[in-house]
């Protein structure tokens, strides 16, 4: 265990042992309901409500405002995209969604699955730098468009939207917006006043919480049709019993994430540096996107000539673990489609690599990982048949 | 914490220490994402197949059939009723739904919204036994139905339902059968295979596993639209990064369950016997239902005379934990659903305690329940102002 190199935390991250601590009195000890009328659900109830606060005081929103509780940003995002079809479709004949092309699947797929049922949906082409500008959205909007979806950052090339301009543009508009926040909290602040979102969704498991728990915010007066219907949790607007120690850890790993922003920024930030620009050294190695344009723990490395899973198998056997993109697709071998989307040829698509970091990371992990990608190049490329030949 | 007794099991229940262990490892250690390709993901796959194994071997599912990991028997619940509107109503024009009157909130609701949308629902009566027959469940099937969902046990009363009778009444005229098994799992035999059902949710819990995850049992071959769709997790039907150490902790809470059910039987059922016949000499103190009829763990005591709001109070002060019916309706103090549809007078209905015992109550608890709710009935009876007028 010791040896081992996690730079895969875009996929999912450690739960912070300060996470845990707080967590564990509650499985076993602290157990009961919160709905529960008896002091076994009520004195859950004090604790409960600091975890709220933080994420409340985590992504700026008002006190009038709700954050729901769901048990992941998948689900966060399939309430929000699929409400539209009984809110604005069924009740008001709006059957329209702007989105990107390079959205987690989480927003992709369920897109796919409202077009099947009769919406329409615009799946904006990304540019030069690898996202999109708010005067795309501007052109897409039409009177029929109940929702723009765009994520806060991208999970492959940890590239940031522009978020703000957007939010700007729906609201002059009067259209609903809907961020996927997921690769924002905790590597850059997130304020959903500023930004001017009405939905943000988030997954504890991406910045130090449990896997298996996250929310969506809804600000104050925008009414969402429930994805789980029940016995009147959270206000109604989300049934099911509370998950009442990975809502406390959640709250706790967004404490400690906005306490870490600056520390991500300058120390994982600068880590990430230091791999990148020791990797551009190697000849052919590139790099998607502004690195100025990212968030500070990302870095997407393309080498011409290996195939991005036979650099992660070399890795892997040095115990590095890194990915070819979001995890979600790992098991179809697929060309990265934001590559793809950047204008790489398909070739150059197979080579990504994503090395993610956290603030667990150290610099001699760092050096360390310098040190195998070098070698491993070098091996590759040897055995490689289309580096050199082009 | 020492002298506190716990008897509302049927609201949640501790999480068996054994189970706590066995998620440990999972939070700080082995926190790979299990769809990266890497050892850190790699690494959880045998144990996830493990916890898999304890599932279908709890609930006696066959190898081709499905069981899909789900956030909790709300999300089960609320992912077959509603796609029924996709994939039975839209698609064929089925529009009609059997169910009871006495489900749990999370079918209930969700029968509502469908009702909103366009559908139509059959809500059985139950009868003078607090179940319903399978003749009903015959009566009301119409060329139009695509589903009945009927509750394997109540949480309030305990009462089973005829299960098996109504699989073949569902098997024999083409319908699809779903019950809400949260309340059967680990108090009495659940086998999907003898009872015909095509889904059967669970919550991990109600059974000593941690709250919020649940599953969703699917007949082999039958098709049912996501309610989470995105990543391709879970063969696609289910998205979502995987909740490792929960997912763990369910599959060793469902095989504990499943070792102890002869415990529960007869220990179990046995505290709550002694418990039931020592209130069942109070005067005018009723139960709901045939004792055989039910759960081992569950009794629903009426007390006339006495809000139910009241005794709880009194319960409390002395640090006993019980419950008026389910904690889902817990904040808006009605009358017990159940017993108004047995046929109990409404002051009656007012008067409803349950209480539902685990295998971590011992005889010293009961003893000490027993004297405490004697106190508070001499008490309350004092000061009611409706018991011995009539
Ligand atoms: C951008 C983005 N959105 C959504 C998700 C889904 O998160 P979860 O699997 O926790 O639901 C992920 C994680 O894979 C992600 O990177
Ligand atoms: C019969 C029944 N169904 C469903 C549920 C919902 O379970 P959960 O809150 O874990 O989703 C409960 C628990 O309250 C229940 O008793």
């Amino acid at each position: 265990m010791q040896d081992r190199i996690y730079l895969d935390n875009n996929a999912t991250t450690k739960v912070d042992p300060l996470v845990e601590n707080m967590m564990e009195p509650y499985f076993c000890k602290h157990y009961g309901n919160p709905n529960s009328l008896h002091k076994f659900g009520t004195e859950t109830h004090p604790i409960i409500t600091q975890a709220l606060d933080k994420l409340y005081e985590g992504i700026h929103a008002n006190n009038e405002d709700d954050i729901i509780i769901t048990s992941c940003a998948t689900e966060s995002n399939n309430w929000v995209l699929k409400s539209m079809y009984f809110d604005a479709y069924l009740k008001h004949g709006k059957d329209h969604i702007i989105t990107t092309e390079v959205e987690h699947p989480a927003v992709h797929a369920t897109c796919e699955f409202l077009e099947s049922v009769g919406m329409r949906v615009t799946y904006l082409p990304i540019n030069e730098h690898g996202t999109i500008a708010a005067s795309q959205v501007a052109e897409a909007i039409t009177d029929k468009t109940a929702l723009v979806s765009v994520m806060w950052a991208n999970n492959e090339t940890g590239l940031i939207f522009p978020i703000e301009e957007i939010g700007q543009v729906c609201k002059q508009r009067g259209v609903l917006f809907h961020s996927d926040g997921v690769q924002a909290i905790g590597k850059i602040p997130v304020d959903v006043q500023k930004a001017q979102v009405d939905f943000l969704s988030f997954s504890a498991h991406k910045f130090h919480g449990p896997k298996g728990v996250g929310g969506l915010y809804i600000r104050s007066g925008v009414d969402l049709t429930p994805l789980l219907h029940g016995g009147e949790h959270m206000r109604g607007r989300r049934s099911g019993t509370l998950n009442v120690p990975y809502i406390i850890g959640m709250g706790e790993a967004m404490k400690l994430a906005q306490q870490n922003l600056d520390y991500e920024r300058e120390v994982v930030g600068g880590l990430r540096d230091k791999l990148e620009d020791a990797l551009l050294e190697i000849k052919d190695v590139s790099v998607i996107g502004d690195r100025i344009k990212r968030v500070p723990n990302t870095t997407l490395v393309s080498v011409r000539g290996i195939e991005g899973e036979a650099m992660l198998w070399d890795l892997n056997r040095a115990n590095i673990a890194a990915s070819t993109g979001s995890a979600c697709a790992s098991e179809d071998l697929k060309a990265n489609p934001v590559m793809v989307a950047i204008g790489a040829d398909v070739e150059l698509a197979h080579t990504a690599v994503r090395f993610s970091l956290s603030r667990f990371n150290t610099i001699q992990e760092i050096d360390r990982t310098i040190e195998v990608f070098k070698k491993a190049v070098k091996r590759l490329r040897n055995i490689s048949s289309s580096y050199g030949l082009n």
